[in-house]
C-alpha cells in the first residue's frame, strides 16, 4: 500500500470542528487503502499566545527555551488529531520530533533537519495505524528541542514524504492552490495545475507565499509531489512537481508583485574589484536581506550600484552604506523608498525568445515607467514606482494571459 | 555546594507575576550558595483547559494520547520559568522529562518512575545554570511520554533529589505547610514543625491532600526531606522527615476526617476461607477502592463483614456485591450512606498505651456514637454518622491538645 502524508495547517486545526474535518480528509485516504502519515501545526493563534506568554517574562528570551515553549504548540495538534480519528473509529498514534528522530543542525529557531528514524513510523503504519507527527519542530544531537522557522511544518510534511518514500505530499491550507498571481490584486488569476518547483521557488522567494521554501527544495531533491489545496473545500489544488514537457510550451506561469521595498543607489563608485564585496558584507552584518542588485559601469574608473532591500531594513542599510561610503569612494547615495517590484516567472522561458520584450512592451502600453530590470534563467523583474504597481502587473497578466487556463492561453 | 529541589505547583505559577515570584525564591536560595534545581506543573487552569480540549473531541481519549497532550503544560511552564530567571539575570535552562530520561513504566495516567539520568543535570548545575524541570512526566522504554497522575510533580521534585543527592525538596504551594487537622473545619488547628514520612503517609492516605504519597514514600526511602511551605508568604513551612525521638513523645501528631463516605455490610456470610478474597476480587474488578475492613465471626459457621467505600463509588459496589451475594452465601446486605470516618495518627502510639481510650472517651463525652473502629500501627479510625463527624473531629482535637504547639502539649 502507497504511503501519503497530509499537512494541515494551523487554521485547518483551528478548534475541534476543524481538527474533526481534517480528521475526515485523513480517513478518506486511508479508505482508499493509503498508509496515511499525518503532520499538523499549532492550533490556530496558540503560538501567537505562547509568544506573548513568553514576551511578558521576557522581551529578549533565549532561542532554546523559545524553541522548548512553542514545540507544545504542535504537540497539543497532534495528541488531540489523534483523539479525534480514534473517537471515529480509526486506530492513530501522535508523535512529536523527538519521537521520530527528527534530527536537526542546533540553530534554534531556524533549524534544518538532517535525518529522520523512519522506522518508527513505518512500524506504526504496518500495524494498520494512522501516525500524527508534530511538524515545525526537531532536536538537536543534545537532545535540545529546536524549531523549522515560520511555514516549517510545509518542511516537516515534505521530508517525511521523502523519508518514508511516499510520492506524494498533500498541503491542505486555507487557499485552493497557487493562482497565476495575487487574486486580491488582479481579480481573472487563475489557479494553476501545476507548477514546477524551479518556478515555485522563485514564485516564494518573490513573495508568493504559499509554500515553504525550503519543503519545495526537498521536494524537487526528493521527489516528492506536492499537491497544495483547500481543508474546506473538496476540489483539486495545484501540483508542484518536476518540469513536464507541457511546462515548457508556457512562456510565463505566474507573475508576482512585491510592495515595500526601497533601493539604495551609490553613485560613482570606484571601479575595482572587490568594492561591491564590500558593501554587501556590510549589508550582510547588519543583517540586511538584498535583493536584486544592479551594477553599471559608467567610466572606465567609476561604476553605480544600486540594490533592492524591504523598506523594513533602510534604517539599518543606510547606517551600514554610509559607514562604507568613503572606503569604496562613493561620490553619493541616493534612497528611493517608493518602489515596488513587478516579476513573472516561467521556466519556458529557457527555450521562448522575446518574453523580456513582451513584458516591456505591456508596461510601456500601459505607461509604466520601468525603474530598473533584473533577471534569472526563469524569471524577469521590474522594479517600478509603488504606485503604478497594481497597473503594471495587471498589464504583464493581461499580456502573459494569466486570467486563463494554461491550456487555452497563445502566448 | 549542595543542591536544593524547589518545587512549585500550579497556583505558585499561575501567571507571569506569580512566576517571577517563584523565580525570586529560586535566586535566594541560589544566593545563599545552593545549585537549584525546580520542578513545575502546569501553570493554573491549563490542565483543566486541554483535558476541555480533548473532550470535546474524544470523551474517552487514549491515554497514551492524553499524557502527550497533558505533558504540555509542564513544558510551557519551565520554559517560561527559564526565560523568567534569566530576564532576572541568572543562566537556566529547561528540561522536559523526556531530556532527563525520567524513565517511567508504561502505565499512563499513573505511570511509576523507574529512573532519572542525573548527569544531564549535573552537567548543566556545574556551569552555573539553573536546571528547571517539567514535573508530572516521563518516558516509557519507547519514549512514550507517561504522566505520574494526579500531584506527580511533587513525586518528580522528590525523586529528583533523591536521583542528585539533594538532601532537602522544597514543596512550594498554597498553604502554610501541613496542620495538624482540616483548619477549615477544626479552626484553632496549628501548623506543624515536624512530620515523620509515616504520619504523613497515613494522614494523605485519610484525604489530608496537601502531599502526594509516592512522594512520600520516595523521601523515606531516599532520605530526601520534604519542606512544605507557602508560596507566597515568607516564613518556614512543615518538615517531612525520618523519626526523631521527640516525634514519639508525641501520642497524636495530626488528626483526620474523611466525609462523602458509605458503609457496605454483608451479614451472616459463611465463615470459610477465601469468601472475603471473592468479595473482593469482585470489588476490585469493579474498580470500587475499599477503604476500612471490619469482619466479625457472629458463629462458628457465619460471619458478618462490611467495609467503608467513596460514595461516588456506591452504584458500582453494590452492583459488585449483588452479583456474588448467592455465592458467597450472603443472607442480608446493608448500606449506610451518611457515614464519615475520624481519624487520629501518630508514630507515638507504637510506644504510649490508651489512646484509643482516650479517644473513645473524647468521642463518647461528645456523645458521639462510634459505628466502627479500625486501627493500624500509628492510626486509630472510627466511623461515625456523617452529621456528627464535625464534633467528633473537634473533640479529638480537644483532647489530644491539637491547638497548641507540639511542644506545649501535655498529651
Amino acid at each position: 500500500m502507497a504511503i501519503i502524508v497530509q499537512k494541515f495547517g494551523g487554521t485547518s486545526v483551528a478548534d475541534a470542528e476543524k481538527i474533526r474535518l481534517a480528521a475526515g480528509r485523513v480517513i478518506k485516504a486511508a479508505e482508499k487503502g493509503f498508509k496515511v502519515v499525518v503532520v499538523a501545526s499549532a492550533r490556530g493563534k496558540q503560538t501567537d499566545q505562547l509568544v506573548a506568554d513568553a514576551m511578558e517574562l521576557n522581551p529578549n528570551p533565549p532561542k532554546r527555551e523559545m524553541d522548548q515553549l512553542l514545540s507544545t504548540g504542535e504537540q497539543q495538534t497532534v495528541s488531540l488529531f489523534a483523539m479525534a480519528l480514534e473517537a471515529m473509529g480509526y486506530s492513530a498514534i501522535s508523535f512529536t520530533g523527538s519521537q521520530v528522530r527528527m534530527m536537526t543542525d542546533s540553530v534554534h529557531t531556524k533549524a534544518r533537519i538532517i535525518s529522520i528514524d523512519a522506522q518508527r513510523i513505518h512500524r506504526q503504519l504496518e500495524q494498520g495505524k494512522v501516525v500524527v507527527v508534530a511538524g515545525f519542530q526537531g532536536i538537536d544531537e543534545h537532545e535540545n528541542i529546536t524549531t523549522l522557522g515560520r511555514g516549517g511544518s510545509d518542511t516537516t510534511g515534505v521530508a517525511l514524504a521523502a523519508a518514508l518514500g511516499a510520492k506524494i505530499c498533500e498541503i491542505y491550507t486555507d487557499v485552493d492552490g497557487i493562482y497565476t498571481t495575487d487574486p486580491r490584486i488582479f481579480k481573472s488569476a487563475v489557479k494553476m495545475k501545476q507548477i514546477s518547483y524551479d518556478e515555485m521557488l522563485e514564485m516564494a522567494s518573490l513573495g508568493a507565499g504559499v509554500m515553504h521554501p525550503r519543503a519545495i527544495e526537498f521536494g524537487k531533491k526528493y521527489d516528492v509531489t506536492i499537491h497544495v489545496r483547500s481543508s474546506s473545500k473538496d476540489i483539486e489544488g495545484t501540483i508542484i512537481t518536476h518540469e513536464v514537457p507541457q511546462m515548457e510550451g508556457l512562456v510565463v506561469s505566474g507573475a508576482t508583485i512585491q510592495r515595500d521595498m526601497a533601493k539604495i543607489g551609490l553613485v560613482g563608485i570606484a571601479n575595482i574589484p572587490g568594492n561591491a564585496a564590500k558593501v554587501f558584507a556590510h549589508l550582510a552584518k547588519a543583517k540586511v536581506v538584498v535583493h536584486d542588485i544592479v551594477q553599471t559601469e559608467i567610466s572606465p574608473e567609476k561604476a553605480n550600484l544600486s540594490f533592492l532591500i524591504n523598506i523594513s531594513d533602510l534604517p539599518a542599510a543606510k547606517e551600514a552604506v554610509e559607514q562604507i561610503k568613503s572606503e569604496i569612494d562613493c561620490q553619493s547615495l541616493f534612497v528611493r523608498e517608493d518602489i515596488a517590484e513587478v516579476s513573472v516567472v516561467g521556466v519556458g522561458m529557457r527555450s521562448h525568445y522575446g518574453v523580456a520584450e513582451k513584458m516591456f512592451g505591456a508596461l510601456a502600453e500601459a505607461k509604466v515607467n520601468i525603474d530598473s530590470i533584473t533577471t534569472s534563467e526563469i524569471r524577469i523583474s521590474c522594479s517600478v514606482d509603488e504606485d503604478q504597481a497594481e497597473k503594471a502587473l495587471e498589464a504583464v497578466c493581461r499580456v502573459f494571459e494569466l486570467n486563463k487556463p494554461a491550456e487555452t492561453r497563445n502566448a
